[in-house]
């Protein structure tokens, strides 16, 4: 199945699809060179050929029809770079039942549908390759299973989304407010008009679970993933963090300990010698923890047309090397079933824990009474100057389960001494 | 071309060759699962079956001699693990000749003889892997070949010496000489009885020779390479770097800028908010920037029995994968041609200088002017406390030729009241 000329047809002209055009036609000569041959944009569906873009492609490989791309039987790949579920599902899936390899940026889709898409195409057998849809630019999806894969991976621990990164980079440096820092970053067009998917956590949730399924070969409902988002972070939090040595960052988290597979998404307050705790404005990092290569991390632009695009190429560039090679289907899905989730409550971290409380005697012995009846052991406590008659007090404990600390906080939030209880943030170790 | 299983035989059962050892046995199963059947050690060969080593391989596998691995026909991998030119070299080239996929974490056999056995290797063709061979367990190569490979490469920077970065950090942050740091580096087993491959930067000149041919698509002659060691950096270097916001590194940098190419090691000043200034102790890290992706680093542990032979196995399972799928082949060497190299002179750098002067009147005049007449632009200056009657002036310039700088610093050095130019020492953008 040698092929003189591999040709792509792209699924949607926005931010991701018009980067993956553009590097393919600037860097052909090269792309042609390491692909063993011509890589080459036959075809384009938009539903939209008015909206304004840098660079067009010629009005001859314009469709608005995705089938015309679909149904090509020149096009040996397809590029879905339109996002969300429907239509971008039926697509992909019909694209390959009909025999092309795909390539999608689309991360709700792999995190919801990935399993259905990955054993359609293992059917056929073609290639799926799905590097820009974790991480943006960052090659951390091939890394894990063209690289690392001779390893036991017990961790993945990534900085996943950019906005939210850049929103706690402004709260830090600059001491902005949750709001003013959205804003900001809405002007500069790191946040979208509508940014609660990145600043709740979906998006994070959505990457790491694609992660966590490479990683430690098992299939993750994404349902089961629980997410915290940033709005709640307040700049007296940051601060205090940074008092006792820690920056906030929103982490993305998937451990594998004794077949219990943990995935979830939180803010946390993570060491200043941390190599996440470097990585900021709207970069991304994954911090992966192997059996044989220990720490490795990779840093790098996790969203962006030409970032992401950069994914995409790279994917396109493997399959065509499948294609020529007679190999599609060379690296295939190895998930062994669904994922045993370890319920959130038994979960173990450390926390960070700001409360407003009465200025009188005796309160700090009352929260600390109980903090030691629910087994909650202390590691640092610093009561912070009152104002007024209320005092703050910023507790950090050792490990516990979320189910045994719920339960020291409920009885801590009764008390009348206690006005408040701020925060609660978990600590990356 | 189906293989049910994958045979590999190890020549050289040293600290690689038994950590790839350890785990291909440890993971079998799931090495099994990505790799599509199991990879298996069938032969091992080594001159000294004597020696301790944690984990051995049973008696049958074992043999001394090479040829016993080369020229089983059961076997479809050979790990080359010994290290240095020959007789690795001639084992490697054998290995292809009989039609065996290759794997080879030897830096200096790929630094000096890679044109001549990728060339070998495409002419059967098979597959040579190469991963251990920069940067350790860092899936820095893989990345670059397969992954970032849709973008021109602009720059690759990285701190790719584990030695000679624990000695800088030593020297950092316990304030130590260079003698004792290193000392200390070789009771802990970071640096070797004799240290100089590492320390003087031969070392980190193979691997970014390495990195640049496959960065930039040409090969680089490794006597081009100008490298400078760590030998002659003193504390007070340090010391007056970190109060310029500096940290002191061992980088290899290779700049493709025009046509021509840059490949040089050296130590440099690193701006504290460099992602490569963090990278301390013996972690080696990577700064790739490309046109379209940007700029993307790896980070992680650059040598050591386990993370090396993690880079070898990923190696192996890449090559099983090709072998199962007749695919053979299927990423070629596509360096076009020698470099045009950019003579040391011409290559422009900030420099900081560190000078010991007469402290009498007149002294900065007569030094700022020999800088102005030779178009070497001041970016900052400052006198230091003076002891006795000998004061010292710490310069840094901006961009300069290498070869204008020198003719200024020589006309200094000439001057009679310049005690000595201590250290010069380049400063990385």
């Amino acid at each position: 199945m040698e092929q003189e000329q591999i040709n792509v047809g792209i699924l949607g002209y926005g931010i991701v699809g018009s980067g993956t055009y553009r590097i393919l036609c600037g860097n052909a000569e090269s792309i042609a060179q390491r692909a063993g041959g011509p890589v080459t944009v036959t075809r384009v569906a938009d539903i939209d050929w008015e909206r304004e873009r840098e660079v067009m492609p010629p009005q001859a490989l314009r469709s608005t029809e995705a089938t015309d791309v679909i149904n090509d039987p020149n096009v040996h790949i397809v590029v879905e770079t339109i996002g969300g579920v429907a239509p971008a599902r039926e697509y992909v899936l019909e694209a390959i039942r009909s025999g092309k390899g795909v390539v999608t940026s689309n991360k709700e889709l792999m995190a919801k549908h990935g399993s259905e898409i990955l054993d359609a195409a293992e059917e056929v057998p073609v290639d799926v390759e799905f590097e820009g849809s974790a991480g943006g630019g960052i090659p951390i999806i091939r890394s894990l299973k063209e690289g690392l894969e001779g390893n036991t991976i017990h961790e993945v621990v990534g900085i996943l989304n950019g906005t939210t990164n850049y929103i706690l980079t402004r709260m830090t440096e600059g001491s902005e407010s949750f709001d003013d820092a959205l804003s900001e970053a809405q002007k500069l067009g790191y946040a979208e008009a509508d940014p609660w998917a990145d600043v709740e956590g979906d998006d994070a949730a959505y990457k790491i679970a694609i992660l966590a399924a490479i990683a430690f070969g098992k299939r993750i409902n994404i349902a089961d993933v629980p997410r915290e988002g940033i709005s709640k972070i307040s700049p007296a939090d940051i601060r205090h963090a940074s008092e006792m040595g820690y920056v906030i960052k929103l982490l993305a988290i998937a451990k594998n300990a004794g077949g219990q597979i943990e995935v979830r998404v939180h803010p946390a307050l993570v060491p200043k010698s941390h190599p996440l705790a470097a990585v900021s404005d709207v970069f991304n990092a994954v911090l992966v923890r192997g059996d044989a290569v220990g720490d490795v991390m990779l840093y790098g632009r996790g969203a962006g047309s030409l970032p992401t695009g950069s994914a995409v190429v790279g994917d396109i560039i493997s399959i065509a090397r499948n294609i020529r090679n007679g190999a599609m289907g060379r690296v295939v899905c190895t998930c062994q079933g669904h994922a045993t989730m370890k319920p959130m409550g038994d979960v173990e971290t450390r926390k960070y824990v700001r409360m407003a409380v009465r200025d009188q005697p005796g309160v700090m012995g009352k929260i600390a009474t109980i903090f030691g009846e629910e087994k909650v052991s202390i590691n640092s406590v610093i009561q912070k100057r009152s104002e007024g008659t209320v005092a703050e007090i910023v507790w950090e404990t050792h490990l516990v389960a979320e189910s045994a600390f719920q339960a020291a906080l409920r009885r801590i939030s009764d008390l009348d001494v206690v006005v408040a209880t701020s925060s609660v943030i978990r600590v990356q170790e």
